[in-house]
């Protein structure tokens, strides 16, 4: 019910994929979010910032060490970061790692956002939800679910992610 | 992060409306809501019971009595609402009023699912997400939001929910 | 495979309806035409002109009698004309009487574009093939098939198409 | 306005490509043309067959050769070959040699239709009209327009079709 704002942080990941006609392969161009949260009609105290726009796969350290300092360094209290949803879970750890103070929630989509993904859509809402209410820690936001930063892993064969123990 | 089951009582509303391509109007068939939740490859533990598909305009005290009575007598401690939008604050009253006890959140769509609604999914999403972790209480999740039953209004000059004093 | 233009008449119909999100009705806004021309990537040489934006139900003569002139006065040869299937058949009687001397192609849809509908694209690259190759002639250009305006009815039960006698 | 059957031979392309959520690339499963058809409310008579599913980029000559014989062989005066973009033209130029003497119509999409992809339903809509009132030749139709097979070619950098000379 907190009316304190979110800082949404893209990453880029399956989210923000789309698909280059001339070459039939998917990229990265714009985020797609803005359009998301305008559909969604959301009028959540919000600031969005890109970060990067970039597979999970290809995240270094450094990347993450970016990450982990946008959280960190940022003015608000409660953050959401998309996130390809391949290494969701190292991000989760490097934050839980850094001991950021804040309630930071992951989130990712398994279809891209311009391919008619509903679960980016649904991913979203549920992230920005579980944002304003969650003391701090770090989660991941899928599959309708929240899981402690600490305690999940991406099932690769089924696509979901389910408590690790 | 409850593990423990939701209960999702669909009502019907702008969520379920569908285009009759005979007559040229809206109106109810099925619930959209399990091709929903399959897209948003939702793994929340949920049952879903559909209670009635109406235009919330069109209910009655009966009507409200009903929603009443499924929330309080389910199993399940947490509750899902998908109610049209125009009255749902007074099923919001009718709830707080009965006191059922639980936490018990409302949603809607402004825009049918069926006509690429995006406010459906990603409100569904952060009704799912909210009733996981909201202690008891009756709420509306909307607009990315979530305002506690007896303090929420619908602007229905702007279609958005906000503050009501 | 003729280069020469082709005028596309907007008058409404189906096809351009769009969901009033504040009154829960259907009504007509802008033209979606334009953006389904770009999303079709159509390249086909086309002059784009809106007479009217109205459900066909509620068309007069005087109406009919607007689009008739408008199709005998342009400076092309080839016509397409998007309208509501409810009175297409109508429309197409008016301009068979009034002997325009041209390739006319009425085309319509059964669900609107703004709701995902799959036939107005459809019918709307059908009518301009057709419109690009049939010789002169008032036709009906729904369900995949192209119908001499003067031996097609609208069978309203089953929403389609087909000859008549 | 024919009403003899149309026999369309699907080849895949990207008309038919799909995401798989699993690898984050892009595949064939089975076809979207029986669906395609079903939301255009397409009523045409037509036989549809699954020739191959496969990226044109990667068709080999027996692959052409398979195409021809099928379009030569089928009892069908009248055929739409969807297609690859990519290797499209040389697929028309074979045809030609072959000297299949019917009416042969190939059409493709440049985004894959379970994308949201607005040129697949257009594109399909068009071909089949140019296949009922062509005459025996072979034809390539996109973009809203239609090529003779003999002079039309590809761009790929804008990724259109245009007439070759």
């Amino acid at each position: 019910m907190s009316q304190q704002g979110i800082r949404v942080f893209v990453t880029g990941g399956t989210f923000d994929k789309e698909y280059d006609e001339l070459t039939g392969r998917l990229f990265f161009k714009d985020t797609h979010l803005p359009e998301m949260l305008r559909l969604a009609r959301c009028r959540a105290p919000l600031a969005l910032q890109v970060l990067m726009m970039m597979d999970s796969l290809d995240m270094t350290d450094a990347d993450r060490g970016r990450i982990v300092a946008a959280c960190r360094d940022c003015a608000e209290g409660r953050v959401v970061v998309t996130h390809g949803t391949d290494t969701m879970v190292e991000t989760a750890r490097a934050l839980l790692a850094a001991g950021v103070g804040k309630t930071v929630v992951l989130t990712g989509a398994m279809v891209p956002y311009a391919f008619g993904s509903s679960d980016g859509l649904f991913n979203l809402g549920s992230a920005l939800s579980f944002a304003q209410v969650l003391p701090p820690g770090v989660y991941v936001a899928m599959n309708g679910r929240v899981f402690p930063g600490d305690r999940v892993r991406k099932d690769r064969e089924r696509g979901i992610f389910e408590d690790a123990p």
